[in-house]
């Protein structure tokens, strides 16, 4: 089978986190508003009658059309083995996942905490507020959590041992983009996480995954994805 | 089993839509934070060895510690009806919760857009700001959404149809949690959505759930949780 991923063509955004699990499982896909008429495409599938999503990205896999990128994750890793068979630990699996994506959505906010259809540039005092709690409380808090996760009870490679599971994608791409979006602060407090940097380093040397972020597939970061780098967001203390 | 759950003893909260799914399914539940010592015993949980939980909710069965709302609803609603069993509709149903959720967190953001550290007094102005949008923008568009599935392809008692699921008892929770923060918002707008009120009257008028909203298990909605009514939050245009 291959897949059909919608999500919009210039940005890493949250679509990132499914084509990572796609090219860890050396899926088949085609990343359809890139090509000639996919965003027409990718709409009218929004406005189609089966299951329409709330927004990108979503999946097409046969007959299953699956929106959320938490959702498709789920998916994708029992087809894939990106995750574990075993209830107890596919519900945790989901669990980091969601965190992840809590943490993702506040990256978001960082730079739009009043509204997603204003500009940055309507709302930069607001922005520079939430920002600095961003870097100096949340940002801390989450990866305060990883870093333990990681070292239970003896530090481990991936969030669940030695198995990786697209949360150990998801953390992977969450720390590359905090990086791109905060270099400062991530500079700052990188000392106080070696178990998340080095899980970084372990998902971006694997050859799958170091074949697609040399690869044409893998879109730079940029000012309109989720994680956007405004310097004076980024104010060291 | 007496399931346990772990959530703040004062607020609905996100362990709103939990309790619902407990209190549905007619299931056995101690809201561990609400009795004797149970704050202290939610705060070692936070702090154990297995698979903590990155925040409450967080629900204990058997042998299973399990946190983020929705895991725990995609877990409830397979062990108790609340959801269908075939993988499609299982994955419609989560994709549906998470887009509740969104909304959720954006509720809760409404009057804490820059910290969820600081008093809403702190951070008023901006708030001010969000719940425009919030009010003007977010919610036409999510409850447009709703709608629609609600109306596909003619109208129906469910989300799915004929079957309750979790995503309809946390879209009736969503629906009055928004009634209880932005009431003049939703009277002005409530007419042009019937089919949400309907679902939202007969999610009500279900024997266990009247029950539960008559008791003391409910809590009221109050000015700490994550739907909070500011007047000058709720500005009519």
């Amino acid at each position: 089978m291959v897949y059909e991923l919608f999500y919009w063509p210039t940005i890493q955004g949250r679509g990132e986190f499914v084509r990572l699990a796609l090219e860890e499982a050396g899926a088949q896909y085609v990343d359809v508003a890139r090509g000639p008429g996919g965003m027409a495409r990718m709409m009218a599938v929004m406005d189609g009658p089966d299951h329409p999503p709330f927004a990108p990205p979503f999946l097409k896999a046969g007959d299953l059309l699956i929106g959320q990128a938490s959702n498709i994750l789920m998916y994708l890793g029992q087809k894939h083995g990106l995750a574990p068979a075993d209830e107890k630990s596919g519900l945790w699996v989901n669990q980091l996942q969601l965190t992840i994506a809590d943490l993702v959505t506040e990256a978001h906010d960082s730079h739009h905490p009043i509204a997603s259809s204003l500009y940055y540039e309507d709302q930069r005092p607001e922005a520079k507020r939430r920002a600095a709690d961003f870097t100096e409380t949340r940002i801390p808090k989450f990866f305060d959590y990883f870093e333990s996760i990681l070292g239970r009870p003896e530090p481990k490679d991936y969030l669940l041992g030695d198995q990786l599971t697209y949360a150990d994608l998801s953390l992977f791409q969450l720390i590359e983009g905090l990086r791109y979006a905060f270099p400062a602060t991530l500079a700052r407090i990188d000392a106080g996480y070696p178990l998340l940097g080095a899980l970084h380093d372990r998902v971006a040397a694997r050859p799958r995954i170091k074949a697609y972020l040399a690869s044409e597939r893998r879109l730079p970061f940029n000012q309109e994805g989720v994680f956007r780098h405004y310097p004076e967001l980024d104010g060291e203390r």
